[in-house]
């Protein structure tokens, strides 16, 4: 089956980076309309088309696999869900409040699990030409380079990532948790593409990051960070609602010595 | 005067695109030290060697003129200044803990003041290859192309960047402040560098920027984001420490339409 993979791993590298193509293209033309979703959520059309883009090439290519994606296939029937068949799991744009104020920090995310088993991940950041990629065991790269975490062991020189919620309900905790963090450690970094997040985690940019998140934005960052050695749980009991694979509920990715330092931190 | 500025300004902008060859330059040989100042502040060797790099080219080509800088002049007797000396403020790599963790997010920032009046400031991205610039009563421009502020005017729909002290002490305060930030604004960013944060906000692509800072950090990006039309004041009474022009103490700098509306939030 790995060469099959490969194969998949090589269709999913493409299609990130055709699909980059498409979101630098629109920021320079300014070809895009805002909109709000529940939440004062953000989504543009840029997000609409480039979803659209990427689920017609995977539907073409693979008509037997499934689609979980934030734009168009936003729910699927977990018990449906049989063990043997590849589920991909697309963000087309993570980031999209970056995208569309013109920063840098923003991902096209495509990952696929099969049961609970995460397969492979892609993460483009077209601003930046970065293509972070992983296949399972095989360990992670950016643009062709071998990924490792960082060797950071203490809490006080730790660089931590996070991410704060649309829906403003979850504040109260989310502002305690972010208080322990500061006081503990070197300093905390708020970037705005989970995806590339995880992905900086795996890089050794960022010793650890935390946040509730939705499979979109982690199945593909999550494997990028593991297979670069990072430890990956959760700092709250997730409530089950996604496959395992792509639960993102209190998702805690860190460098193996930081984690239970972090955790019980958290 | 003016052609006397422009002339200043022109050499500030060739000498923050120099040092950000050296800074680029040492990330890519992975040729820097790292130590910690007081309150676990990071320096390295690269903040020392780009310091001593523009202060010497400033004092070869300006000998009558003073430096204000983060690493080798840090302290400047206020009550010796006069009026008609230019004063040079310096912040070498602004973003330290970014460059030494392999963000994109660092900048070389070189301002100018006189007095009370700040007269030119260049702020150079060296891994974006974005070098912003203004010059009193003449616009704030990037890579050449002119700046404005966001049209942004509700709290609501704002995204806003801030910062977190070294110090920790102070920290209680900051998390009630951005607590309430939180609550009221769309988003937050925390991007880890002060001198780009208020050049973001002179882009639009921030709508507004607080934080408590040294004079180094905001010289030059305080007067990009007045040129491009942001409004800046303190969001707390600060203390008299520095001259005017460079008192970075509360800073809070926002779209005009925003701007009291944060203030009386934080």
């Amino acid at each position: 089956m790995t060469s099959e993979y490969e194969q998949w791993l090589d269709f999913a590298k493409q299609l990130a980076q055709d699909a980059g193509k498409l979101i630098v293209e629109a920021r320079e033309k300014a070809i895009f309309d805002r909109n709000y979703k529940l939440h004062h959520e953000l989504v543009t059309s840029t997000d609409i088309a480039v979803d659209a883009f990427i689920c017609e090439k995977i539907a073409a290519m693979f008509p037997q696999h499934k689609i979980l994606s934030e734009e168009s296939f936003p729910a699927l029937d977990v018990n449906q869900l049989i063990e043997d068949v590849p589920v991909w799991v697309i963000d087309p744009i993570d980031g999209t409040v970056n995208f569309a104020h013109g920063h840098h920090h923003v991902a096209v995310s495509i990952g696929l699990f099969i049961g609970s088993v995460r397969i492979l991940g892609v993460v483009y950041a077209p601003f930046l030409a970065e293509c972070y990629s992983a296949l399972r065991g095989q360990g992670a790269y950016c643009n062709g380079k071998k990924l490792a975490v960082s060797g950071a062991s203490t809490l006080r020189n730790a660089l931590v990532a996070t991410g704060f919620p649309y829906q403003k309900t979850s504040l109260p905790n989310l502002i305690e948790r972010l208080s322990r963090v500061l006081h503990a450690c070197q300093d905390v970094r708020r970037n705005g593409s989970a995806a590339l997040d995880l992905c900086w985690v795996a890089a050794g940019r960022l010793d650890a990051y935390y946040e509730t998140v939705k499979p979109w934005d982690m199945a593909a960052g999550a494997l990028i960070a593991e297979e670069a050695g990072a430890r990956l749980g959760y700092f709250a009991k997730p409530q089950v609602v996604w496959p395992e694979a792509v639960n993102g509920e209190g998702l805690l990715v860190a460098t193996p010595d930081l984690f239970d330092d972090l955790k019980a931190l958290l």
